[in-house]
């Protein structure tokens, strides 16, 4: 097995937690964000800007790798890690997420989910054992059960019939990964309802999975009902091993859920936000497009070290954005991508020092 | 005076040469290719990348900064050295080119060019003063004179006229630039007539501009006559001063305008080709969308020593492509653009062993 999770510094006065993982592509420190890497490429940036920035792990988008340009052929050019040039740990999730996106295009079973390309609309069927398969293909560090995501509301009865079925599904994908010395995380399900929730933990406890997430949330509900969730099953999963927070989020829900004893995240949210002109700082967000910034010549945020904020104005990130420039897209997601990557290494070394309690964050 | 232009060395065998222009910002090894920054960006590059792959000029456009965002507020900004952080020497055009590109949308007389805006219709009217001032608010390195750029093809009398007036504005342009350290280079025009052109560099020779420049070529002429022209009046320029063929060309052109003893170019034919997939090699030219590439695990080019052939496959940049991702802009963009600055290296290097008499090149 080519993972390891180590417990580095619990806080003396909370659930927040510092630790490392090592895989065969070197070592994440948690808590962790994970860029997002849909179609092989963490958009607008080479794999260089993102160690540059900090990045220790990205997500590669089992969905979108398996429908172009298809794993068996990134797996014939040498597995993703090659095809993408990025050397480091890659987490790739099952596909569930976006093929229950999908809906109408989808139709579940037991079996599996068949569903439509949103390319061209041919038919594929995804079951738990291809899920695998593909995340093999494309030797991913760490890989995700094939899991149903149920939509926000949704009926009990809706989200018990659905939580049965992914854990029958869990039990497939962990046999499927035979002897891969790769990680495979199971992920908790069971919609806005608590009990759902820890019927779905107590049925993964069953199987050997390095990791365990908490999925289906950020699909529409309320913030609140989130950080209830988080709060009250985060603390519940095991603490010999990462927990990862899927789909989330705001600088300010990473801290709320950091202090729940959450170590991992993903979001488009500091990539898509870049490439809209919508740019964290350390006061308040800025839109690049406002004409307050047309004569503006101060950096983005003179608080960051990131290569945009130290060698370009607001100024000319404003005009490069009303210009449409590819520069503009790719400034502005370093810009990003380092805030995040900065707030996690702010977080974790407040947690090191004892001092997490104090942190804030501005959202 | 912020320039110097020194000859280096005279091919035995012709009129190719090679030199070395001293600037404020740095030096230009000649023969030289400028990559085009339209908008104050080399388009899909950071200033860092292009650097790295060889650039030691780059073009900026009069035109296109004068309207968006505006020359006062690049110079309030501290120059377009700073605002796009490219530290090298930069050359400015004079936006001639680009308002007589408008054609209904511009109207010209003794005074100027009364111009509407490509972006909002807004009128403008653009004189050789203004044209110099915009250069001198940009702090360009070398500046351009403004020039009536002839159609092609163009009456003899049209073409006249057009010269005449061109020299009048030559003229202006060299008075306004009163003591500035830049340097500027008057343009010969003359559209396709040998004599008029001639006409035009005795007249330009009345001012002591530090560089001349072939200017009407590209515009639509059969590349013989483009040849032609470069073939008789680029050796009739001053030997003391650069040689600047503008808007050249293909590779093979540049290897053709180079032994006629030119010494710098510009064209937007590696970037913008790489934004739409089409890659210069060291072979025959590659459509990167080509589903033959779909399994090719090989570098675009294994001759070339670029960070895209050094990490990614045909496969990966075809997938970029095909997927619409800003990535593979940047990696074509890379690639192209290297192309053009290692075909530069290697002409100067055969001009200094006196062997480019031998010079070949694929194009």
């Amino acid at each position: 097995m080519n993972f390891n999770f180590e417990l580095i510094k619990k806080d003396a006065h909370g659930s927040a937690r510092t630790g490392r993982i090592k895989t065969a592509h070197g070592e994440i420190h948690t808590p962790a964000f994970m860029a997002v890497g849909t179609q092989g490429t963490v958009k607008a940036l080479t794999p260089d800007m993102l160690r540059d920035l900090g990045a220790e792990i990205i997500l590669g988008n089992t969905y979108h790798l398996y429908l172009r340009p298809g794993h068996e052929g990134i797996a014939r050019g040498g597995g993703l890690h090659r095809f993408m040039n990025w050397r480091g740990p890659i987490l790739t999730d099952s596909g569930g997420y976006q093929v229950f996106s999908l809906g109408a295009l989808r139709k579940i079973s037991e079996e599996g989910v068949m569903f439509q390309s949103h390319i061209d609309g041919s038919r594929h069927f995804l079951t738990p054992e291809l899920a695998i398969d593909i995340q093999l293909a494309l030797g991913s560090d760490i890989m995700m059960c094939l899991d149903e995501c149920t939509p926000y509301p949704v009926t009990s009865g809706e989200a018990e019939i659905s939580l049965a079925r992914t854990l029958r599904w869990a039990k497939r994908c962990d046999e499927q990964r035979k002897n891969s010395p790769a990680a495979l995380f199971g992920i908790v399900q069971g919609g806005m309802s608590m009990d759902l929730r820890k019927k779905s933990l107590e049925g993964l406890m069953e199987f050997p999975f390095e990791g365990l997430a908490l999925g289906g949330l950020s699909v529409g509900e309320p913030k609140e009902e989130m950080l209830s969730i988080v709060g009250e099953m985060t603390p519940q999963l095991p603490e010999d091993r990462p927990r990862y927070i899927m789909g989330v989020g705001t600088p300010e829900d990473l801290v709320n859920c950091v202090a729940c004893g959450a170590d991992m995240f993903d979001c488009v949210m500091p990539t898509r936000s870049a490439r809209h002109g919508l740019l964290f700082t350390s006061g308040e967000k800025i839109v690049i497009k406002h004409a307050r910034y047309r004569d503006d010549h101060s950096p983005l945020d003179a608080l960051c070290d990131c290569y945009t904020c130290r060698n370009y104005s607001r100024a000319y990130l404003r005009h490069l954005f009303v210009s449409g420039e590819i520069l503009g897209m790719i400034l502005n997601t370093i810009h990003n991508l380092r805030h995040y990557m900065a707030l996690m290494e702010r977080i974790r070394e407040a947690i090191n020092n004892d001092c997490f309690k104090q942190f804030k964050v501005q959202d």
